[in-house]
Order: C-alpha cells, then sequence, then structure tokens
C-alpha cells in the first residue's frame, strides 16, 4: 500500500464531539511536524469511545472538521468505537493503515514519541509478566485501566518516564503497539496536549475540552454563543443546523425511557449476551432498573470499584443497539477491517482517493445496502439506535445522509 | 375439585375494557341464568385479545368490576390472552376449572347454548375435513379467521344455525370446544348480545361497546363526563383514579417510539423469533420502520389479506414484550395452567375461595417472585412492557400493586 503515491498523507484518530479549537491545532501541529499534504481523520460515528452518544450525528460533525481543514473524514467502525483503548485503537490505526496513511500523530500529556517505542520494546520484552500483573490486580476486584497501570508500572514502565494513568497517555500507547504489533509502515508522531504548552497563542486562548463544552451546550442550548469562542465558526453552525433540522443534542437522558423499556423487558440471560456483559452483571442491571429515575441515577447505583462508569457507559450503549458478544467474538479475532467507510472529503481528499483508490485492498462504502458487510449491519443499528430518539419525520430525514454520496465541502 | 364445594360458581371470560353496562348486564344475566352464588371473571391483563394495550391497568379494571359486582377476578396470563380464540379459551377456560366454576356463561350473537354443543359433535365428527379445507383456504392466503369460517361452513356447521362468521360466536364456540376437548365438569352458557334484544331496559338504554367507547376516550379525556352514562359510577372512578396516579389512557400510539426503536435495533433473525412472526413477515416488519409515522401508518403499510390487523397488533404485542415463539410452544403444549393468579375479590369471593382453597390442585399467586413459574416471568415482562410508557415514580408506583395482596372491597 504505501509507496503507491507521492502524496503524504497524515491520520488523526479522533471523535471530534464537537470539533473545537483544540482539535485545531492538532489538525494544524500535525501538517506542521509530520509535513503531509492530506490529514485523513478516523472518526468515531454515533457512539463514542467512552460509552457516550455523540452530542450531534456523524455527518454533522463531520461537515464541521472538513470545512476547517481536514481533508478526509473516515468513520472508526462501532465494533471499534466503543471499546477500551486497545481494541479501539487497533481499529482505528487498521484503518488509517488500509487508506495509506504514512503516519499518524496524537496528542498526548507525555508529548514525546521516543517514550512510546521504547515502552513497546519494554513491554513486548515483559508481556508474560505484566499479564501475571494484570490478572492479579482484576481478580483484587480493580478495573481494567487501574489494574494495567499497576501493571505497567511494576515491569518499569511508566517509572518516571511515560505517566500511563493518563488517558491520552494510554491511548497513545495502545496506537503505538497496534502499530508495531501488526507491522504496518506508519509513522507514530506526538504532541504534547496541555493547553499551557500549546505555542499557537490565538487558538491556545480560546481552547477548552470537548467535554466541558459539551457540558454547557446540554445544561442550556442558549450557552451554544458563550462557547462559541472555543469552536471554529462551521462547528457553531453545524451544531446549529443539526438542531434546525429537528435533531436534538443528544446526552445519555435521551435514552432513558428507551433503554429501561429495553432492559425491563429483556430476560438476565438476554443481558448476559450483551458485549461487554459479565460476572453476573446482567442482575444487577435488571435489579436496578425499576428504581431508576434517570440515567444517572442507574449509573450509580450499578457502579462498582470494577464497573466503573465508563465500562458501564459502553455496556449501555451496547444494550441500546443490540450489540452481541458472538459478533463481537468475529471481530475481535479480525486481522483487519473489512471495508473504509468514507464519511466525507474536501478537494484534498477527493484528489488523494482518485490517487490511490486503485491499490486499495478494501472497498470504500459509502452507504448502507442489503447485503453488506456484517460489522456495517452493526453500524447500521448503532445508527438507527441513535436516531430513534428523534420524531419520526426527523428521523427520516436526517438518516437519509446515511445513503448519500459522502458529503463533499 | 367439582363437588367439594356447595356454593355455586359461574365463570366469566372477559376482558373489561373498560368494565361497562353491557358487562354488567351480563353479569347479571349470568348469575339469573346460572344461579350462581358467586361469579369469578377471569381477565386478560396489561394486554388485549385482538392485540391491544388495555386502557388502563388490570387493577383499576378489576377494581371497578369488582365494586360493581364480581366477586373474584382472576388474571387470564399474558401467553393466553393475546392468542386467537382457541388458545384463548383453553387458557381461560382451564383457569376457571381449576378454580372450580360449575358453569361459565358467554355473550354471542346467536344466544342459543345448543347450537355450540351440537355444532362440537358435527365438529369433531368432521375434524379431518375441516382441517383439510382449513389449509386449502390458508393456503391460497386467506387469514385463518376467515379460513376457518369458510371450513366450519363446508362441513356444515354455520350453515343457516350458527353463524361463525361473528366474532362471539367464534369465541364461544371454542369455550364449548375447550370444556369438551378437555372434558371438564363446567356447563356452558350463553346469553345473546346484541342490545335490541336486551331485557333489562334500564342498563339497555345505556350500553355502548367497549371500542365505542375507548375511541371515545382516546380522542379526548373530556369526554369522561360524555360516555359516563353507559359505564358504571365506578370504572369512572377508576379511569380517573389511574390518571391521577401518573397512568395514562394507554393506546397503540403510547407505544409507538418504543416499538421503532426495538425493531430498527432488531435483526431479521431476532424478529422471526418472535410469536407469531412467520413465512418473512420479519422483513416487512423491518423494511417498514423507518417510513412510519405512527402506529396506525406501520400497521397499514404491513397488513395483507393474510396478514389482519389483528394478527399484526398481536405480533407487535409479543415484540414490545419479547415474547418468544419457544417459550410459547411450551404453554401451547400444555394441558393445564401452572398457577392461578387473583387479582382481587369481594367478601362473597373471599367466603369461596376460602372455603374451596384445599381442594385446589394449582397454587395461587397475587405476586411476582424471584424464582417463579416461566409463565408468571412472561407476565411480568409484559407487565412491565405495558407501564414503560409512564414516568419512573409513577411506574414505580403503579407497579407496585403487582406485589401487594388481592384488591379486596
Amino acid at each position: 500500500m504505501i509507496g503507491v503515491v507521492k502524496v503524504k498523507a497524515c491520520g488523526l484518530i479522533v471523535e471530534y464531539n464537537p470539533f473545537h479549537n483544540g482539535h485545531l491545532y492538532h489538525l494544524l501541529q500535525s501538517k506542521n511536524i509530520t509535513g503531509a499534504d492530506c490529514v485523513i481523520a478516523v472518526m468515531s460515528g454515533s457512539f463514542l469511545q467512552r460509552g457516550e452518544p455523540a452530542i450531534i450525528d456523524k455527518f454533522h460533525r463531520a461537515k464541521a472538521a472538513l470545512t476547517t481543514g481536514v481533508d478526509i473524514v473516515l468513520e472508526l467502525p462501532y465494533p471499534y468505537a466503543v471499546q477500551s483503548s486497545n481494541l479501539f485503537a487497533t481499529g482505528a490505526v487498521l484503518t488509517l493503515s488500509e487508506i495509506g496513511v504514512d503516519s499518524i500523530c496524537f496528542g498526548s500529556e507525555h508529548g514525546e514519541i521516543e517514550s512510546f517505542t521504547t515502552g513497546y520494546d519494554l513491554f513486548t520484552n515483559n508481556k508474560d509478566s505484566y499479564n501475571t500483573t494484570l490478572d492479579k490486580y482484576l481478580k483484587e476486584g480493580l478495573s481494567f485501566p487501574a489494574a494495567s497501570t499497576k501493571a505497567y508500572h511494576e515491569i518499569g514502565l511508566s517509572n518516571g518516564d511515560i505517566d500511563l494513568s493518563q488517558p491520552n497517555n494510554i491511548l497513545g500507547f495502545s496506537y503505538v503497539k497496534a502499530i508495531m504489533d501488526y507491522q504496518l509502515s506508519i509513522q507514530p508522531y506526538t504532541i504534547q496536549r496541555t493547553s499551557s504548552n500549546y505555542h499557537d497563542t490565538e487558538i491556545k486562548n480560546n481552547i477548552a475540552s470537548a467535554t466541558s463544552i459539551r457540558k454547557q451546550l446540554l445544561e442550556d442550548e442558549k450557552n451554544l454563543l458563550d462557547v462559541s469562542n472555543t469552536l471554529p465558526t462551521e462547528t457553531v453552525n453545524q451544531l446549529q443546523s443539526y438542531k434546525d433540522k429537528g435533531g436534538i443534542w443528544h446526552s445519555w437522558e435521551s435514552y432513558f425511557s428507551l433503554l429501561r423499556f429495553k432492559v425491563m423487558t429483556m430476560s438476565t440471560e438476554e443481558i448476559a449476551s450483551i458485549e461487554g456483559v459479565d460476572e453476573g452483571l446482567e442482575y444487577r442491571i435488571k435489579d436496578t432498573v425499576l428504581s431508576a429515575n434517570s440515567m444517572y441515577e442507574w449509573f450509580e447505583s450499578i457502579k462498582t470499584k470494577r464497573y466503573t462508569w465508563t465500562r458501564l457507559q459502553r455496556i449501555f450503549v451496547h444494550i441500546l443497539t443490540n450489540t452481541q458478544k458472538n459478533e463481537m467474538n468475529l471481530i475481535k479475532q479480525a486481522t483487519t477491517v473489512p471495508y473504509i467507510r468514507l464519511l466525507g472529503m474536501n478537494q484534498t481528499g477527493q484528489a488523494y482517493l482518485n490517487k490511490i483508490k486503485k491499490s486499495l485492498d478494501k472497498p470504500i462504502v459509502t452507504s448502507y445496502s442489503r447485503d453488506q458487510f456484517p460489522m456495517l449491519e452493526m453500524e447500521e443499528r448503532a445508527t438507527n439506535a441513535y436516531y430513534s430518539v428523534l420524531k419520526p419525520k426527523q428521523m427520516q430525514k436526517l438518516r437519509k445522509q446515511e445513503f448519500k454520496s459522502p458529503i463533499i465541502v
């Protein structure tokens, strides 16, 4: 794949929920560092890595990114998107590899790529020891992230060097690990995420986290004006446009009545067959449904040291999207992605795709069809679940984009 | 069972959706004809025989009936209630038999019991011929009721005598058939349903069908005043009381968004595993979900000559309640009911139960519990689905009755 084309492409792994000034800074810095002519983002679709519905749909988020300078936006397939860091990273890196990127560039708290690559060597040389320690802490009832951080620490990783308890270091390390494990010809780069180290002062002064932006938007829609200085103009437009078309700003609470109904009419065996549910969690989920008055209350009443809020959120996304363990097992065993889903592109992106399309090993798909990949069927279910909180006419209109040509800006 | 007690009990098979003056007439006439001291109604619970949600919950409907003169109200288990006439009749008659009724009395268009019993003999003597003709018409694409009517006609039943295309004659014939097939010691009686033949003029002038009463109530809640002359006072009270406690007057449209979500996230294989779905109907159900703007539109877009409105309604109840073919198959093979669910009673009913309870073969249950009958689990799911259109606090409050002692008036 690599070497067929002259155009240098850099891959970004993103959620853009929504696309804000920090993302713009990441985009500009990535071009700078890698010298890429074309920037390709692989973006979570309807639901996000931490197990939340995206605030607006993928098409409006993709359009904001494309208008602001990303050249191509691909969809990270649902079965990879709503997963812990390793599977998330695998799906993203494999997708970017199929589309032929030379490099990826990710933000991290650490900010120096060497520690990630030497860390990988340390990790592979001590894999058994890592796994033993990981198992020990999992058995003690720690959550996977907590147990993994401790296991990294004990094999000497993250001792005074790269801190693998930091969320973006963990993700970054997973990207590097996926590249190395699959022996992909992709050069990893990282930029430091801490906003105090940002050099571009004009943007820097107007950076807020996606979390804080969403919080304000979901609190009161009038806050769009207040957060608009942290967002590129096109993001403000798309947030507004999605709502104007009859969309809402999606949050967990939008899905409460649907999930309550679903769980109240499922048997515990059926809940146990859902991706991520194990160790008798099906009983806890069912026992708590009747007394919960909101998603927040429901999560609170289930969560334990082992079942973190994030893990529960992912499980509840899988209940909502009816994602079965047996379909996920097939995907977890796969070593490639079956297709590349193109959400949109600009002219630079279009030119890049024209040049490389003959050398692609995997089909580019833009739309759902009757006889499709099992993974695309899961994507369609996820999209259906996502839109199912909208009124019928609005749902029909917004969902149509799924069957149209990709967005071109 | 029969003969153990001196008190004469008459069974009624009812839905009371809601209990109206026609039902009161049926109750009084039944006591008259049978000379029963105790009247026991077996009533559909959350969902009804024609595949509709009950307008108010079973407890408020039961209370109206008990206050107006029914002595005991039992629940017809969900797996029997939402079914075509034969299985509906079997569940009802077997339940009444377990509680020890001496007779049943049903309303019919025909009005004369002899034709039902001689009809049964004609039917059993020509069963093979009936089945052959039934199959032929089913293969031609007729619905079951239409094919069955034709098959009855061809074996000489319903020729000028009992008209088995009339809905209450069909149900009545199914009751008689169930009594005879299971060789139960129950004497069947019938009264004529046509209101013009009603003798009790005081009630007669104020009789309207449950369908027309519901139509008016669902159109505008203010119509409660207009229909109140067709309802016993206690029904008006219970309709109001259910709403005052945070309930709604349930209709199919209340369930549209839940069903749309459910179907949009089910695979066709999963839809095909639902009770009643066959011959590829799963594709039709899935293909039509996205364009429907209401339950009405959805039913309209699926229905065919073979898939009547009623049959589709039943299937959609089963989707809502997650009723699987494999759990129903066990029930269809059963020759007794596993328990008697008591919803409520008055003092006459209480005295009756005290006298006969030692001679009962089946347990009387009033509440759901952890280790319960599979059929009661299905009932709980149905109840959960029924209440899931209410807000959490109201749902919690109203659902509590499920775990309380039976209603005593």
